[in-house]
């Protein structure tokens, strides 16, 4: 069944109006008709089942039925990704949000290229990804900040997943031991070109990072988000329960 | 430096002649002019340095310098990953090959839909994608298979970690606790709608399958392959040591 995120809060009865694009979706591309169901989720009230009960000029109208899962969050995992090119940062973000990430962060560091970013079709991505997978929230994608910004304001209860491709503790191994399960972390990846030596050093310095390593071969900055993010989730995160 | 895959025996003071298309993408696309250097690898013996030593009409000649790296293979590890649509079995074959993949074996499972596949193109990707990340060999993509026939002929001394979406052991769990190391593996990765009911009872019925659950989210095929050899390749294959 065909799956939509709208922002409007959702409860028995309520009267839904999607954006003039999902509204050309759901009736041009999807050929849906007056009394056809589709699920909908707004990140607050779980999954709903609405059926299409107005066809307007304007748009279409749902009308939400009943309930039909309860809401849920993933656990409170950052992703830190140092911005890259265009395709490579698209592809992290669809995957990052299949992997249940709750934020994602892009990052300016010493070697990052001048890559322009655009939020909106990031936020889209995002969207189609959790609509498409079953998800029932969104990830929040802030503007790109510095990374030597961010870690100077860091909680540090929060801890860090420094993927250090010069070399780091093995990785299941590293997260094993923590036992850290139900506390915040972030992950954060490189660009490609990685860290320079300084912004390595100092992040092996602070006391809330913990370095690992993404094993012996070279892998893009997109694949190295994805396996990261693949490991935390199977070792600290809700693969396990 | 730029890396380049070519088929030919790599020895000191041996010519080679690249494609035309290498040798396009040498001169006009990377402006290489005579005399300088590339690194060439043949998936056999080691990476070499390479110097342009001549620039034909019908492309380019390498000479062969010296060996700068060792021949290395990863773990024997096969990727069995269900036919899906184009673009995501051109994603997973990039990143399985970034992963250290050594066989990729497209699979007709019961929900296969009949998506065509380019077997050169996904070569192609291959090679490209371990040229770019430092992979010293190359993985083999087999024709499609009916995963029946495949689990017929399967060689009982080969693990299959099978990802039931239907639930499995945790991950990370279950394949520490087989201490495993060394062992021949393989991945196996249903379609889009997942395994029939007759196939997942037969995988789970099989003396050497292990079923594991790659978490509480849906993951698209593409993803649940990185995500399940990048736990391979961390809890059982060369990350850890």
């Amino acid at each position: 069944m065909i799956r939509l995120h709208l922002p409007q809060p959702l409860s028995a009865g309520a009267a839904l109006v999607p954006s003039l694009d999902q509204s050309r979706y759901l009736t041009q591309v999807m050929r849906l008709k007056l009394g056809d169901a589709v699920l909908v989720f707004n990140g607050q009230d779980g999954e709903w089942r609405c059926v299409l009960s107005d066809i307007l000029k304007k748009g279409v109208v749902l009308k939400a039925e009943a309930q039909v899962r309860p809401q849920t969050i993933g656990p409170d995992v950052h992703l830190l990704m140092a911005v890259v090119k265009k395709s490579a940062m698209e592809f992290a973000v669809e995957k990052a949000t299949e992997l249940g990430v709750r934020h994602i962060r892009p990052m300016l560091t010493a070697r990052t290229q001048g890559h322009h970013l655009r939020l909106d079709r990031l936020d889209a991505i995002a969207i189609e990804s959790a609509e498409q997978t079953g998800r029932m929230d969104l990830p929040v994608i802030d503007d790109p900040a510095k990374l030597a910004d961010v870690l100077e304001g860091w909680d540090p209860g929060r801890r860090l997943m420094f993927c250090d491709e010069t070399g780091g503790a093995p990785v299941v191994k590293a997260l094993s031991a923590l036992e850290d399960s139900g506390r915040p972390w972030a992950i954060l990846i490189g660009p490609e070109g990685g860290f320079s030596p300084q912004e390595r050093e100092r992040l092996r310095a602070l006391p809330f990072t913990t370095a690992v390593s993404l094993g012996p071969r070279v892998l893009r900055a997109d694949t190295a988000a994805v396996a990261a993010l693949t490991l935390w989730q199977a070792a600290v995160g809700d693969w396990e329960r």
